[in-house]
């Protein structure tokens, strides 16, 4: 019921200054609900929800999204509540069920445009991905409709905000119809909504814009046959949006969750340093404590670089070195493995020490691990699962690690907040003397194109040789991204930023062989 | 290329003794391929395959399930291989798209009846789902079909064999058609498939039934318009069956991982010990070892059964007991929690250390970790992250407690392998003083009674107290099951053999709040 209430406080703050409200896709749900819309129970709180709104806003037309079982089928909705009533309810036509989207596992697809009158003026309801089809805009030009109005729950990747206002300004121009789109704002798990709701006028110009990731209110005047311009916010740049919604993601995943703060190893690393920058932004410098944990093979300057820039962000940061654990292990393995040679067996226990602390630490405080891995290395499995992949959420999940750089550059822009030494020095995990990833794995830049190609593209080896990455490293990575899908499938959840992310997004089966 | 390959010898074994080789639907890619079919690679692969087939197997025709695009859509496919060439192919009619199924999220469906002609009769082909539904053998009686040839792959729940029989047997008498059904076997991921393919008569009566669990080859002879009778393995009884899925499924994840055996904690517990037992039937004695990881709080009793049932299995057994790395932690957290009382953290770090040593063997010895705990405890969070449930699979994760008493007495059948003490002691944690299961749960009665409700047949809180639980119990555990959703997200696979198993079958948001 926590949104029926956000949807009534919103209308009596804007009481008497609007005709119609408009939400987003599923309002009352939140998107994505999953399987919670197969409980019948779902229906009974949404009818609930609904007779609330109904009996609590009564002087303004209410636009918004709901599931709900009609004919003996389920639809995604887009009901007007008006007068105490719902006086038309339009059923989402296009139902998405590629990438993170399973829309065809619970709604069936609408087949009617439904238009209705406010004032003399006809609006036509449809629902987010019906806006990627022409008919939609065509029918309700068909129909005699003035205004399009498309409820959106659209998942932020970076750059997304300028396809949608193309796609939707050229169906504007195109039948000569306005047409106002309404986004979510907010994480849920894996995805972030990015807001940045907008109007085009019927030449299809931008007359409107909200902020990204911050709830708006904006009104938008219908006036002789046309939307008179209104507020355009600038649109963040590439790099900031990402940061941005980074951010979003952290700050909703945590206290939706119900934790009060944030933990975080800090080992120095270039990983770990925009981690923390990303949660002390969300939650604030207060929230969030980090925690060192030097072994044998830590540089020094691993240490006052950690050091550093907790200070600079104002958070609670404390050693506490994990050769005592470690050598406990070590000698209570002495037996079993006597004999065999050192291996990845004893990297992997120094990083589940680290684990085992800030879960301990977690545990204790009820602030939520974060991992600090990004996506170059969860692709190839360059990480331990039960030591540094230990945590609630990981808001590098979908971040190459060329990316990282490019955010921890960005987030110093005003002022050095990352240690430049930190952004400089070569990245090691520091789990053996003189350890560089460079040692295991290709140079990033090769890396990363090569995911790139691999992983957001489907590329064949061949088709990947072929854009110039030698042969050999192509056969090495693919086989490491194919191999370490076990890995991923206990990975922690974390916000998709690019077209193809870990999680729903991209479900590959673990020991099929083809 | 593997299952090319199996087709290929299957059809050099049985050449002469059959005109048609009917296999499963996807033979070719397994089954779910999952978004390995959104490569374009996975076509030209098929591609390949089929034109392996064609030069390999001239003598016999095969029928035989792959996908593939046409008209620019991808198809479920079943083709047929005659002569070195395809000379007909069907295209799925009904995909499924609920519980582990996602078919369209891949696949278009079929709209088109086919038949293909062999010595004079008549064959109409259908994949799985079809078959549920009366038209596609309706629609191939009408087109004069004599035998209606059925590819699947259904994923094993108890009791499964027999809705298949009856279904598939009322749709043969219904049109007076002999229908042949033939099942994947194996396990994939969460889905084992147990085979058991059979045929019915133009009665609908059993004329052959395949062994569960087991690749088999079976001949049905069609003759003067029937089928005749052929050899019918009687069915395993409920107990047996899910018992010889967990084996199943074990068995196929490890090899298929390629891993040497599996490793695993024995607690003197009946959850490890069934795991225990499950994984020797199903790697060998020889290829699983096990560790016994005493604390302060573990009871004589539990070493003696534990090592008791490690020589009734004839697996190699050892003792680490964790208090060097479990005091080295409370030593290092020693200043960090100075003053706060103690709380579930220490007993997650010992749970931890238990982790932390299995995995290091497992790693050390190739051998893959399995986690013991069960669906109940899954459900309401009653396992520690990066704990107990660090492992490569889950056995035992849709078997509520129940289920595990009756599996392990059901293994004791022809003699004790499973320690009836552990089987009657009051189930225990160990890692506080005294700790009973009962202290922090309902008696697993209500327990498995309450999830029952709520995670497999979705009903309401009062819907369940209605069904006689007492309802502070119900609020209890069903706000458990969905508060632990995160802990869901970050288990280890197990196999499905439940209606509603965690993992695909049942996809819930964590930090919707609905």
């Amino acid at each position: 019921m926590g949104n029926a209430q956000l949807v009534i406080d919103c209308a009596e703050r804007l009481s008497g200054q609007a005709d119609i409200l408009l939400f987003p896709e599923l309002t009352l749900t939140g998107y994505p609900p999953e399987d919670l819309l197969l409980r019948t129970e779902c229906d009974r709180r949404v009818d609930q929800a609904l007779d609330l709104l109904k009996s609590q806003v009564t002087d303004t037309t209410l636009v918004l999204g709901y599931p709900g079982v009609r004919d003996g089928h389920r639809y995604n909705l887009a009901g007007v509540i008006r007068g105490g009533e719902i006086v038309a309810e339009y059923r989402k036509q296009r139902l998405p069920n590629y990438s993170v989207f399973d829309e065809k596992r619970y709604f069936e697809a609408g087949a009617d445009t439904v238009l209705f009158d406010q004032g003399g003026v006809r609006f036509a309801l449809t629902i987010c991905e019906d806006i990627w089809f022409e008919s939609s805009v065509g029918d309700a030009a068909a129909e005699g409709a003035h205004v399009v109005l498309n409820l959106n729950a659209s998942p932020f990747h970076a750059n997304k905000t300028a396809e949608r206002e193309q796609q939707v300004g050229r169906l504007a121009a195109k039948y000569s119809l306005p047409i106002v789109y309404a986004n979510l704002v907010g994480g849920q798990d894996e995805l972030v909504f990015d807001g940045a709701s907008f109007a085009v006028n019927s030449q299809g110009v931008l007359a409107c814009r909200a902020a990204q990731f911050e709830s708006a209110e904006d009104i938008v005047v219908y006036s002789q046959g046309d939307l008179l311009p209104s507020r355009v916010v600038a649109p963040l740049q590439e790099d900031e949006e990402i940061y941005q919604a980074l951010v979003c993601a952290v700050r909703d995943y945590v206290t939706k969750s119900g934790f009060s703060g944030a933990v975080l190893g800090l080992s120095g690393g270039i990983d770990s340093a925009l981690t923390l920058a990303v949660a002390a932004d969300a939650l604030g410098g207060d929230n969030v404590d980090v925690v060192m944990m030097p072994s044998r093979y830590t540089a020094d300057m691993s240490n006052e670089d950690a050091v550093k820039q907790a200070e600079n962000l104002g958070v609670k940061c404390r050693a506490i070195p994990i050769e005592p654990a470690f050598n406990a292990f070590l000698g209570m393995l002495d037996e079993e493995f006597a004999g065999l040679p050192t291996d990845v067996t004893e990297e992997n226990i120094q990083a589940r020490c680290r684990g085992i602390i800030l879960m301990a630490i977690s545990n204790k405080s009820g602030r939520m691990l974060l991992t600090t891995g990004n996506k170059s290395e969860m692709s190839v499995g360059y990480a331990t699962l039960y030591g540094d992949m230990a945590g609630g959420f990981a808001p590098l999940k979908d971040v190459p690690k060329q990316l990282v750089y490019r955010l921890s550059q960005w987030r110093n822009r005003d002022g050095e907040v990352i240690p430049q030494r930190v952004i400089d020095r070569p990245p090691s995990a520091e789990l053996r003397p003189d350890q560089k990833d460079s040692d295991s794995l290709p140079d990033y830049d090769i890396l990363d194109g090569i995911l790139g190609c691999y992983v957001e593209q489907d590329m064949s080896v061949a088709e990947i040789v072929a854009q110039g990455y030698p042969e050999s490293e192509v056969i090495r990575v693919t086989k490491m991204v194919d191999r370490n899908e076990y890995k991923r499938r206990q990975a922690p959840p974390g916000v998709k930023i690019t077209r193809r992310a870990y999680g729903r997004d991209r479900r590959y089966p673990i020991v099929n062989k083809f």
